[in-house]
């Protein structure tokens, strides 16, 4: 029989029907058929035999190798998992980062409200969604142990330590201990750590992840626990991006600081090797490989919104910006170690443009932190070293709907996202420039024709009501909640509170396979729970709690904890940083702080009939002096 | 060689080291080595290596096998797929069920309130949550073409055709034209089909599924296609089971009637076959495997709200009491068949609590939904036919948020369940009870004390303010708000209109791996995609819509789709049904109808400064009077 024309897989030609049967019989056992000796004929089939079944198991042991390696390919594609699903099996092993993405107090409807803007303003069709949408993989709930609606200082400490706490807490749990957070274990298991917000470094969220404080008030000794000075476990951020520099100058630099005291937070700092910059002009030249401990604020508190910021470019970085910044110079820092990074990355004034019910200044927050996540996004394709992104919200701000039922008929079922395509500055901005007008030209004749022109060149509204002019006048104070409820009202864009809500908020992931855990609805501690586990810190952070205790247990004797946690609060001190900060003149709690302005008073009792005619309507915008 | 003692995958000893490549390369190539011939030693070994090659071989041939059963079986177990990872592979072949279901007007932040409400009145820990947060695996974006606050009627025509189109349209597409829905596909190819609604079986939702209008208030026209005798391709669902009959009754039949003609649609039913019952009584006696066709209308138009349906079990089922009986209905009667069963199960007044602004209706009626959709995973786990459940919701009602500011000082972070669950009936049924009162005893001098002990028994509110007592006793036709307005205001809950809004809603399935193409955010007419390539009924579907398209052209040449689809709607005409179906007394619908109420009227004009004044103040929960 000529090569090639034999079956791939024979065992030659059977004379009768039992031959087969007993042929294989002889192979299994090793026996002597009955059939006859070796003939050269017999011995060339034997030949042909062993071929065919040798190419026949090498086939199938390649085939074995492929379906091997495809299996455990798909295996690290594999499912989602909701706790159940989820377990610790497909975490990398080696050399990894983690992205921990913040979007402070956006619930899902701004979403909604930021796509539909989105498609108007730059004449998309209705399926163009944002770039966040894409990346949906859950959602979490945010209760606190003190309210089912959280602030953020308990939502962040859920984040750094994986577990309840009180609204206020600041990496402490309900006993007022310390908590070890996610970024100190990271830290000291070699990963190189940063923080961007667009806010106050020393602001809750940011504050969670490298400090322990009792009140999230406590921003001056935040400040000195950040830097490594008071910290227990020395200095954890490699990296801080952002805001809030007026808590790192002493308080003898005047109107530069908001410190209580007179230390130079800067200074001691420089003094344990952090390189300091506060301009746009240093941050440009940084490069893409900077010496760190590198600290970069670049305002006195909040960054402005990005809706005014847009147009002071060369003053402040962008969110996007610092992220491309800070992951570069992560990157760069850890290109030679054997431990990746660990990066919290905030869009901080989401919340602030909820508090402050503005949708015009919400939908620019939220398009910015959409390009921060696409930044990141470019990072994680283009880096050589695996990248997980977690995104999600501490809370929902504002109670945002997107529809306003504006009089007693039946309402229309619609919104006007146009209405905030015409809007250039931010109700804060807007109540700035207008303050600014008054100081310096106080009741001039001509106010009613100034107002109007900055309605119409900062709001895009060229018909305020008798009453909206009226109200601008006659209570300057709260021009900026004028100027949002203008807005909003004319989008038809509804808000329920000044503060947060108990909403659900997203869970978003670069990666949903290597993120399911997450995939699904969760407890915010779980969000908590994940970084750690995937960081593979779980046992890290068990020890730097209990270091941190034991260093408690020394302060607490020499005195409460001070200063280092400060002391217990009271069960009637409000925590969630509302009746705090006196000092602090961010835009939620900027109110009624000029002169001449009437503040009505109401009795709050909760049954008051006055209550009723006043809730949700302008004069329940007229928030109480800050004292 | 003894037996045993030959290693398992052997060639012999090779006499040096080039013999292995040597008899490998004959192995390969057929080609005799220049080793002797075969003695009996040898073909012994070679005899072995027969048995070594051939276990290897079938080793190999077995590992394979096992490997591509378990990689088969972890691609069906495999990736979330948002619309890109999706694709038409996984899709079971074979008979198989998909359960729809819809909960009307239901928004994420429902969820979050019924989760705690129910944690508050059943002692649970926070991270109890409801079975639905189990299931959560993404969000829907709801707009639809004629604005972006949809009705049902076009969202839930996006799941029946996939396709956007006009508030008010019931499965015809924006240019007024018929599009083939899933059921109908469906039901042609063999599937049998259900329909399960707590509202009117003629409403928006189940309408899309089984009939085509231009004008949702069609339900006369609707009733008659739902029972297939004006319907194009005849009967489409096998069981209805829900409320709504007054569009069944000829108007000959008085107050039992709300139909404009004296057409008895349930003799016609009953001519065509179909079984119909009204009653508790009868709806107990159906077993498990009754006939089909069959209507259960148990109610003149809604089923009570579940708040308070729990006192009136002996009269009407709930949702979970019918989901199980249509889902044995239609098991047993696909029992014998090649294909499966489809059904749309709907828990349609979410949206109506929503609509009403009352929270603690909304909470009873989340949770009777859960427990639905409980019964439908119960029923999937027990069923030999694999069946898919899928859920979302259409749009959100009201603008809930968990949080109200209720005065101008600075807003606590907090809500009131408790308030909730001391409330024992709707706002809506309360408001009858008080309606009923006014009209036995009308300006009785103990209406006070009267109202005094509704409220405190209804509402569980025992502390009414003298302007809200004032408010019901002069405007007792807006009782419904009012009351739904002290509940809210107690629980601080805030709602923002009485109609539907822009937020996205939350998808939900039984299996995040069979509906991966929905894990993630996608538009709404995705999931109508989702549903008819599920059940492979793509070609199916489009076949129907022509053939629609043939029969509208015979009719509209009849005039102008008289009555089948209705006369294309005036473009200034309202469509989402809130200024239609005068005769419809649903709750949302009923305003002002009481003679001696007050109607505040306001100029509606966007920039009036009066509405500032009034915006969600009780004043604007007065809404006009239905003419």
């Amino acid at each position: 029989m000529a090569r090639g024309q034999e079956p791939l897989v024979a065992r030659g030609p059977p004379s009768d029907g039992s031959d087969d049967i007993e042929e294989e019989d002889a192979l299994l056992t090793g026996q002597r058929t009955s059939k006859q000796a070796p003939t050269n004929n017999s011995v060339l089939r034997s030949r042909w035999k062993d071929i065919a079944l040798f190419t026949w198991a090498l086939l199938a042991t390649a085939a074995v190798i492929v379906l091997a390696v495809v299996y455990q390919h798909s295996r690290t594609e594999s499912p989602r998992g909701d706790g159940k699903i989820g377990n610790g099996a497909d975490r990398p092993s080696g050399k990894r980062n983690l992205i921990f993405m913040v979007s402070d107090g956006m619930g899902p409807t701004s979403l909604a409200l930021t796509r539909s803007w989105r498609q108007y303003t730059e004449q998309l069709p209705y399926d163009q969604t944002l770039l966040l949408d894409e990346y949906l993989i859950g959602q979490s709930r945010t209760r606190s142990t003190s309210s089912l609606v959280t602030d953020s200082a308990a939502g962040a400490t859920a984040f750094s330590c994986g577990h309840k706490s009180y609204n206020g807490a600041i990496s402490v749990l309900p006993d007022h201990s310390p908590c070890g957070s996610v970024m100190e274990a990271a830290k000291r298991m070699g990963y190189t750590t940063g923080l961007v917000v667009t806010t106050r470094i020393t602001d809750a969220t940011p504050a969670v992840f490298a400090s322990h404080v009792r009140r999230r008030e406590m921003e001056d000794e935040i400040a000195l626990q950040m830097i490594g000075d008071t910290h227990p476990l020395g200095r954890i951020p490699d990296l801080m991006l952002g805001g809030g520099r007026c808590h790192f100058l002493p308080n003898s630099t005047g109107d530069e600081s908001c410190r209580n005291d007179d230390v130079d937070v800067r200074r001691v700092a420089g003094d344990m090797g952090w390189d300091y910059i506060s301009t746009r002009k240093e941050f440009d030249g940084l490069g893409t490989n900077p010496k760190l401990p590198l600290m970069g604020l670049f305002a006195y508190d909040d960054i402005p919104y990005e809706i005014d910021r847009q147009y002071q470019g060369d003053t402040y970085p962008s969110l996007e910006e610092m992220t491309r910044t800070a992951l570069d110079a992560l990157s760069a820092a850890t290109a030679d170690k054997d431990q990746g990074f660990f990066i919290m990355i905030e869009g901080s004034r989401i919340d602030h443009a909820g508090h402050g019910n503005d949708p015009a200044a919400q939908v620019h927050e939220v398009l910015a932190y959409d390009h921060a996540m696409a930044a990141v996004l470019e990072f994680i394709k283009d880096s050589a070293t695996p990248t997980l992104m977690v995104a999600t919200s501490d809370h929902e701000t504002g109670g945002l709907a997107l529809a306003r039922q504006l009089h007693p008929t039946y309402p229309a079922y619609l919104w006007y996202p146009g209405v905030l395509a015409n809007v250039t500055h931010s109700a804060s901005h807007t109540s700035h420039e207008y303050h600014d007008y008054l100081s310096a030209s106080r009741l001039t004749s001509n106010m009613r024709g100034w107002l109007t022109t900055l309605l119409s060149e900062s709001l895009g509204i060229h018909d305020p009501s008798p009453s909206e002019m009226a109200s601008l006048i006659d209570h300057p104070a709260l021009a900026s909640y004028t100027f949002a409820d203008m807005i909003s009202r004319r989008a038809q864009t509804g808000w329920s509170t000044h503060g947060h809500s108990g909403a659900d908020v997203n869970i978003y992931s670069s990666d949903p396979v290597a993120a399911r855990r997450l995939v699904g609805n969760h407890e915010n501690t779980e969000v908590g729970d994940f970084l750690r586990w995937y960081l593979g810190a779980e046992d890290e952070v068990e020890k730097v709690t209990k270091t941190l205790r034991k260093h408690l247990e020394v302060t607490d004797d020499a005195g409460e904890g001070k200063v280092w946690l400060g002391s217990v609060p009271e069960s009637s001190e409000r925590l969630d940083g509302q009746d705090h900060m006196d000092h602090y003149v961010g835009d939620h709690k900027k109110r009624g702080e000029h002169e001449g302005c009437e503040v009505l008073t109401f009795d709050h009792t909760q049954n008051d009939a006055r209550k009723k005619s006043i809730n949700h309507s302008f004069a329940a915008r007229q928030l109480k002096r800050v004292e």
